[in-house]
């Protein structure tokens, strides 16, 4: 008999060949009193994923499988579990870390299945389909947690910057939050887009004095930057900002480094911060609001396989998303 | 019959030659409804009266006297007056500005009287000798108002970087409000000068390790640095923060960039920003604290000549100060 379980999954070997995947077995975890055992259904594709198998944000263990927005069934709980039950659909975010004593890797969501602690798993409700609800468990608590810590809600003007995977759920958030949602982009090409998402307004900064007639007047700005150099005028955005005003960055430029200089923050005592993912608390208020409003991701879904992953990898490269890929069709490649 | 009153002041008549001052008469704008006329006992010399006859914070109308932490008494009030009396002892912060339709430029405290509308007139509570009063004016309001409006109180660990003019009211300020105070400084010079005016607890940045101890422990941080250049590790400070701690810059160097990367916020998900003096009702507040914990400024006190006015711009551009100069003696200079 084998030391460990093992599971099937698209693993990258090196981040020389990150857009190799390859379909390999792999060691698990001995299966723990509060663990959980999850059959994977979909699974997002986050930027983070391309960051981490091309070595952008350093040094990984492989092979590798990624993937981390990863919704599915239940198919058995540890004795002392109480979060979860067999046969309920949860979502979880996590991989990369290393157990101890066992050296093994925990993978991502490119596999048929995953074990995790009761902890990281999140009752999805019914109202929400699981392609809907993968990149809400990344890329929604994202935006998500510091709309809320920050006070997003009816009364408050709030700018999303860039419309991409974070700022699309940016827009949805704060809407569904009741604020007055504005969204700021370079050029004017996805406006139509940020309007159908529920915008009340849109800004491009290629527009000369696009924020003139707006200073002073937003209560919060998200940044889903992902680049603060050339052309990113901070000033011209601490500007739009109301007294204490905060402008809170999601993006993690793999190098970047803003440029502010006190005086910048003088006029309304603004604020800068920056956000990452939420708490558990959070995730389960974020669902819910999804469920009630019925909100619904712009997901392109892709049926998974090492063609596809790789074809997606490349299009997300070229930024050719409207707004989030999600692999789906796991039991045409993993048996059901 | 003139077609202005007159008082007469210290004035620079060139940024070339700022540390030249030259006892002159000059035109008072005309008395309104609204004014009140004061004759000044004491005012404090700020580095913002360097940075403004130097011509380092931009072109200004010369001749000009400065001077905008002044304390003095009312010798008249305009008939709307409500908030200032004949016979008062008051305070104010200004100088600089030109008066519409006459071209007058406000001229500050290192004069004989100055005349302002009322609302920026504090009257200065009995307890306060008004040389400790009069840095009070600025440099105290400039760390009160940030403290009090990031809620410094009792429970709460807060720093405070740099003692200097600003530091040393920081510092008071911060231990009567309550909190746990710590200053933070490059070396242990000023360590002995810190504990004396209360301060809890004292790190030097130029040891090895300073902040390990303290990672993650602070709710504020106020930084009166006046240099973002070389050697300031802006990484190091946020990391002290607690989660959703604040950093808050009150120096305002003439040219400084803030070097910053999203990734500096995200283990505690801290804040950034800066203040600006404050306001009306903390100005109020204030001198209320001040005169009930007896706290007294730690001020040089100066008598005003144009021969002690360069020696003293001279020794403020040295550092040669502990820790705020006060000029007095008016009557002496310009008669009681």
């Amino acid at each position: 008999m084998a030391k460990y379980d093992k599971y099937v999954g698209f693993q990258v070997n090196s981040p020389d060949s990150y857009k190799s995947f390859h379909k390999q077995e792999f060691d698990v975890k001995p299966f723990g009193d509060n663990d959980v055992e999850i059959k994977i259904e979909a699974c997002g594709v986050c930027s983070s994923d391309i960051h981490t198998i091309s070595g952008g944000w350093g040094d990984q263990k492989f092979p590798l499988a990624v993937g981390h927005e990863i919704v599915g069934r239940v198919l058995r709980v540890g004795p002392k579990v109480t979060l979860a039950k067999e046969g309920m659909r949860v979502g979880m975010d996590t991989y990369g870390a290393v157990w101890p004593d066992t050296g093994i890797v925990t993978q991502g969501g490119y596999s048929s299945h995953v074990r995790t602690h009761e902890y990281w798993t999140y009752p999805i409700p019914d109202a929400i389909p699981s392609a809907s609800a993968a990149p809400m468990l990344c890329a929604g608590i994202t935006t998500y947690s510091p709309l809320v810590r920050n006070g997003c809600g009816p009364g408050k003007k709030v700018a999303i910057v860039g419309l991409g995977g974070l700022g699309h759920f940016g827009v949805l958030w704060a809407k569904a939050l009741g604020a007055e949602t504005w969204v700021i982009s370079r050029s004017h090409s996805k406006e139509a887009d940020a309007k159908k998402m529920g915008a009340d307004g849109f800004l491009a900064t290629q527009d000369q004095g696009w924020n003139e007639a707006h200073k002073m007047t937003f209560d919060l700005i998200i940044s889903t930057a992902n680049s603060f150099g050339e052309g990113f005028d901070m000033a011209a955005y601490l500007a739009l900002l109301d007294v204490h005003g905060k402008w809170i960055s999601v993006g993690l430029p793999e190098e970047a480094t803003l440029q502010i200089s006190p005086q910048d923050f003088m006029e309304n005592g603004c604020l800068i911060g920056a956000s990452h993912l939420g708490s558990r608390r959070e995730m389960l208020d974020m669902f819910k609001l999804a469920a009630e409003k019925k909100i619904d991701s712009w997901v392109e879904s892709v049926p998974i396989s090492a063609e596809n992953l790789a074809k997606t990898i490349e299009r997300l490269e070229k930024n050719d998303v409207r707004y989030r890929f999600t692999m789906v069709d796991y039991d045409k490649e993993f048996g059901a």
